[in-house]
């Protein structure tokens, strides 16, 4: 357990291409119960994972104070402790409180930086969408010209500095639809959203290109939409990596000028 | 509506302090309703909303083609449509699936950048906590450090290139929690919670840092645990700004080598 993983990539510079291990962090998701009744599960990366419980259901205001709460202990797999389940439990008193509580709230929130895709277990995922077959490719060319092509499309990008960027293009480098938010993941939900009230997916003959970070919830939109192919300027998690690997999809960060790496499915990288 | 909003700060270069209007990413709470009745919220930057409703239900498998979607529209706010809130209808068929699976769903999922905490909405906020009266201050020189001593204490940040980190500091520049994640949330989550276990919350002499944007739940979740003062290397959305204002907060951005941004409450930068 650590936040980083080791990772085989390819690392193309230019006209050379090598095979290299690399460090991506670590993401995997952690289930949180309330008194052995699953209460949410969290993206995150491993490590420090009872005060990240116990923070989280403190600005969730189920832990008002430190009194409110009784134990955090990871559930048992058989006889290892599943490092990915935690289960606390509160104090008689904020329990019925907290009972009453969860029974009034109606609906839930997303934050600026996702959707609740999450939602749906990889499990369910699996189950339901098959690997993305595309036989499309992309120049390397047209792959590091991206970041520019977004850029230009979006006026107001960096303006304030604060605003994440996706871009949906062909594999001519034509741009279909472009969306900023606050939030890298309302970015692309906008964008393929568009294109779903436009009656034109599954979108298998385009690139996904995201500014910042490409996380699980990233790759599993674009494995949703059909998308064969997901580049951004920055670095993959661990778990957006199994799952592009799993899904079919031609995963590509740290675009960069004439460099950029490769975390999955390099064939459709001509 | 754009995705920027103008905001005086107080921009701080060496040892002159100008006030000045600058630019915010707007960041705003879309409720998503389904069939009239609350399904989501989602914080986001307005602009382009009906593709988000649209991408995000695709994401959440409500939507699962074109054909599932009824229509996307506004509320009403007596005669104007509320911006801030849409309707989705589904076809009947899918409508009655919908149903369906919705009442099998047991829990929510939080994804990588974020807890759930807009779950409460800013009104049970401010109905719930009382405005930090905090009368601590941090000294310039040493908000200015805050970076490198954060980046003292995390070895590993950076290695992977996809690590946020946060760190409480107490006045003197003291590290007293430090933590790493792929979410900037879980990272401040982890703090917080650590914190908590150790019964040492309100944390009112207290300065929370953190590495990237300072969105609206960073400032709520320094709310909850009493703190007078929040400082990040990059941008706050105009909700964070306007929530620090409320809150009685101390908010700070773009903190680099000698200079920073003020937003909100400057007494306590001294």
């Amino acid at each position: 357990m650590g936040p980083a993983r080791s990772v085989e990539i390819f690392r193309v510079r230019g006209s050379s291409r090598e095979r290299v291990v690399d460090h991506a962090v670590a993401e995997e998701p952690l289930e949180v119960r309330l008194h052995g009744r699953p209460f949410a599960t969290i993206m995150r990366t491993p490590g420090d994972d009872r005060s990240l419980a116990a923070g989280f259901l403190f600005a969730e205001r189920i832990l008002r104070t430190a009194d409110d709460l009784g134990t955090i202990e990871h559930c048992r797999d058989g006889d290892a402790p599943a490092q990915n389940v935690l289960n606390v439990t509160l104090t008689e008193d904020r329990r019925e409180g907290v009972d009453a509580a969860l029974a009034d709230r109606r609906h839930v929130t997303s934050n600026a930086s996702g959707g609740l895709c999450g939602r749906l277990a990889i499990e369910t995922l699996r189950a339901e969408l098959d690997p993305v077959a595309s036989q499309y490719g992309l120049a390397v060319a047209l792959l590091t010209s991206l970041p520019i092509r977004l850029r230009k499309a979006q006026p107001l990008f960096d303006a304030t500095g604060g605003l994440h960027a996706a871009g949906l293009f062909d594999m001519t480098g034509r741009l279909l639809a472009a969306a900023e938010d606050i939030g890298r993941h309302n970015a692309v939900d906008k964008v393929i959203g568009r294109m779903l009230i436009e009656e034109r997916l599954p979108l298998s003959s385009n690139v996904l290109f995201v500014s910042g970070r490409t996380s699980f919830e990233i790759v599993q939109k674009a494995w949703c939409a059909g998308i064969p192919l997901v580049a951004s300027v920055s670095a993959a998690s661990s778990l957006a990596i199994e799952v592009a690997e799993e899904a079919g999809i031609t995963l590509v960060g740290f675009v960069r000028d004439e460099a950029f790496n490769i975390y999955a499915h390099p064939g459709r990288i001509l």
